[in-house]
């Protein structure tokens, strides 16, 4: 079922890892293709965001179709995302690239965030941006922009399959983002690759400890037989922030 | 419904219009976004292509879905398409703009032309071009590219809106190619754009006598009361190709 | 006339509406394409801005044309747009997207300041950004460059209408910007778009409360009665940041 | 004066020379950015174009001033840059890169032609290509599209200097162009630079004999003493196709 | 050793087999990333294009090391490609997508041919275009552009790997290329790639017939037992055109 | 040697001037292309950077060579890089443009920071940019980009001239970044401009001061004999933050 919500290990698991760490657990199972780049956040202090993905697809506008909204026009594939996208997951949206009008702007990112949706992806532009900017909610895109979504956009369907700037997104997907961009991790594959980034990220923060000691990265990255045990009795000693004092 | 026909007249109205005159008519309608720009027919003595869109739609490739095919494979949204394009009707491949990988190639066009589909239209890239544009079979693209469609691209749906560079394509919606560009016209307004279309281009043809033989600007084009007289016994004498001898 | 400044009501009304709620308004005039965007402003606490446009247009630079200065070489027109902008106006520079060079530095930013000139709006690079960046004055462009304007772009005049992001500007047009771009208001529509742009934004800064404390959609946003019932008795109350309460 | 014309000959060691070896003189004079790139003949059989520049400068369209044309809209400046490029004269049409509409059909071009225009170089789109490209009358453009003009453009003005894909031209530079592109070459640089042209091709063609005859590069291109006394000889025998015999 | 010939047996499997073919091939083999596209070759008659690489990497000039060619230069990269480039290698040229100047012109591309090269690739510009597109000899390259390579490019190094639009290139790498563009096979791959693109060009002539004779995409392709059996006997009776009779 | 530290002097006066004064220096020399624009410093704090460059090359990944790191692999040109470049200097990283990876993520970073490198130039992507954006370490780049290098790169080798941009740089050459972008020094002119540099950033301090206390343009900037005469007794006062008090 692809709105199914993610196990709370896995949750915890990708929240601590970073995308680096995933892409390079993605790579390892022969995904070179899962990495959506070019996006930010608008709130850099709002960045870190997972979940399932519940996607959203735009095509451009059309003059008799795509006008200014009236009271009383039947609900639109763009409402429908807002009120239907399941508290904790991801709302992608795809717009093939077209960044000439928002897809979302203030009014309706604070919806989805009272609602408890995790975040926003998508490859197209946001307006509002300034307001949207201080709010304490994910939303990552590729461009600012102030007209309307109906200016230059027309919601087609929700909860088919995206391309993101290159990536596919399948409904159900995991989306796991920071300041590098996102990495789509597709649904069967979550619970392992979340539990070898935990793994490895856990890894690298010794190993970060030790380079920063001015230790060379040869036998420290990867890892020799003596690194890994220092790193086993690190983790042993509750994984400090300087080691071995 | 979706896969109707043309009317006999309408096909044949917008056979005898250039795309150039019917952006024209479409502008007089307040449409500026109908012009599909950038894409080329493989073959130019097969350029002229007229009928109502089937789409088709392709998202990225994903490493674990999208291999070779092999006998046994579950069809193909792809292969949908190419059986189920009904005969007259244009074969309209949305791929986000991805030109790695071809969407089509001889074998498939060459059953879509058996088929007696219209042509193709695709913002994406063609593979065999060195055959496909031998063929007597309308296929515009924006590139070619050796690799089958798997290699980079997944199909997903059939006979859902697309955009195609910029420009909204729902199923039914009349395309009218050539060398210029394609021209997407929505299917409410295909008979009148047609009939009008038909009336543009043949003053056209006249003025380009008269301009031709030296006339200015001014007072052909548009046509001033005497222009328009002599338009009329231009008809009237059976359209010849030099006038007045 | 062009330098006309812009009455102080209708300042007003732009310096309280974004630019999301004034492209809206443009488009429910039938405008598609005002809005520029791709600019940011390179000090972020001094975005807001608006004003007439005072228009300046360089071309790619020549060799032998475009050296660096030196004293007693003829006024160019990038010096004739340093001094002729009016206070309260803004200075629109074409470049025709070419980032290559600098379309102004530091000092002239700085005297266009001095001169009490509103802020500049460019499809170009600025040099000297990390000043610029901390000037009290709006700067809008799309890079940052080192080299001189001579480097690669000649001024070629001032006052004249230009194309900026694919966006006409006419001088006098006004120009409204803030972090999701700039949009262009014609002059003769200025009043009334500044005025339905204040009670647009009014609206939803009313919607906005009403959303943050759980509202739907529907209903609120566009207003139906009751919902707009609310609104007035808000406005009556003072337009306070938390209601009813 | 922007309209003197070229002396005969001038234009005739222009017409003798390739843009490539147009391009080297324009190198040894220290001018790298001469070459407009990009842009290609709608017809390949009328490639062959050399003449001083007449500029059109086009904008993006706005919706309320760029309309259909209709009887007794006021003259534009497209219009008089039909009816005022002098004979001989290369109408240079700038249009900052938009190519969404055709800068002229097949009814403008077939009138420049009448009147004597040497040709026509934009950055911009052409529509009715399929007939201009019929035509025996130099067309370089970078695109074709099916849209009137006005559907994306606004004529400015003539006769003011332009960028044509980053490269300057002034009213009155020779526009020397073939299949690799066009050369702007300053006014008062042509009479040598087409004199030395000349004198490079002339040379060129009999190193290119020499090196179909197995020479190498070194001592054949640049000559050493012995080719340029082989040269000489040849200039001497009337410069035939094959040497010595 | 990687300026070893291939073998006339694998030389001619690729002559035989178009790069949709190979390219299959390579995705058989979890290769995704072996196709150039978006090169084009200038005389579409010499288009077929079979041999290993032989590479020249340029970086951009630098106004004071690249000027005009003068007798005594010392040799540069460029030169030692041209004279050192084995017969039956093609000569593939990096310039980072840089395509303000030709990376040969039609002396240079003259003499590769009388020395039995293969042909060129370059990601880069060719100048003399219509002369290079007259001669018999295939060179593959993404523009045109007038001025000589030292405009614009500075020739660094030979035999050294290179990316080409994206695509990695070794020397010794097999290119084989046609109007689809190019691939590139891993030299150490070279022999099975080849002989499995023939096996399946020549399948899929026999399958292109079976569709032109109106049978249905599902059990001709990919074939069924009984395709299988009709390919084998229409081998056997010699590979007509026509089948069976 | 191409390794050679600069001068003490050099050095400081380098560090006093701004890249857009070091840029008008080269174009007084007649260099028009030293400018890397487009990249930008991951942490604004951390963006002043001075030093000789260091140079990395890397092309395409490809399937079979590139896989995920393993103890027991060969040492690489990126691992070579890391140990190697001299405290002092800039690693300067060549993609061809490249941004589907990282070409450094922050272990490596942290590792160079150690070993006394003053910072690195990419024309790609970082990884883990949350981590290299709060270290004191100027690191400039394209984007962010979350997978390993050879996820879709591969280091070929260091020390050998590349393009970044479209800009030439030579091991050796002088780097010197801020906010603007980067400016590259030829080696052998890195004194004198250096030097000139810092003379033409103190009269432009002078300069600043002039312009904010409200004199136009003219005459202050350039200097006329007032202002010089001016600016000489503002050094002797000390270069005080204002002045004539």
């Amino acid at each position: 079922m692809t709105t199914a919500p993610l196990s709370a290990e896995t949750k915890k698991n990708f929240q601590y890892a970073s995308t680096a760490t995933v892409a390079t657990q993605m790579l390892k199972r022969g995904f070179r293709n899962t990495a959506i780049n070019g996006i930010k956040p608008l709130n850099p202090k709002a960045a870190r965001l997972v979940g399932p993905a519940f996607t959203l697809r735009y095509i451009p506008a059309r003059e008799d179709l795509d006008q200014p909204p009236k009271p009383g026009d039947p609900p639109s594939a763009q409402r429908a995302a807002i009120e239907e996208t399941p508290a904790g997951h991801v709302l992608v949206i795809g717009t093939e690239g077209i960044v000439k009008s928002g897809t979302l702007g203030d009014i309706l990112a604070l919806r989805l965030k009272v609602r408890g949706v995790a975040g926003v992806v998508s490859d197209g532009a946001m307006r509002d941006t300034p307001v949207i900017g201080r709010m304490d909610f994910p939303v990552y895109c590729t461009a600012a922009a102030a007209p309307p979504s109906m200016n230059s956009l027309h919601a087609v369907e929700v909860q088919t399959p995206l391309g993101i700037r290159g990536v596919p997104v399948y409904p159900g997907d995991v989306i796991v983002a920071d300041e590098d961009g996102a990495i789509v991790v597709p649904r069967h594959l979550a619970d392992e690759v979340a539990r070898d980034s935990f793994e490895q990220e856990r890894l690298e923060k010794f190993v970060a400890i030790r380079i920063g000691q001015g230790r060379e990265i040869p036998g420290t990255y990867p890892p020799n037989d003596q690194t890994k045990a220092d790193y086993a009795a690190w983790i042993e000693a509750g994984e400090p922030e300087t080691w071995p004092k």
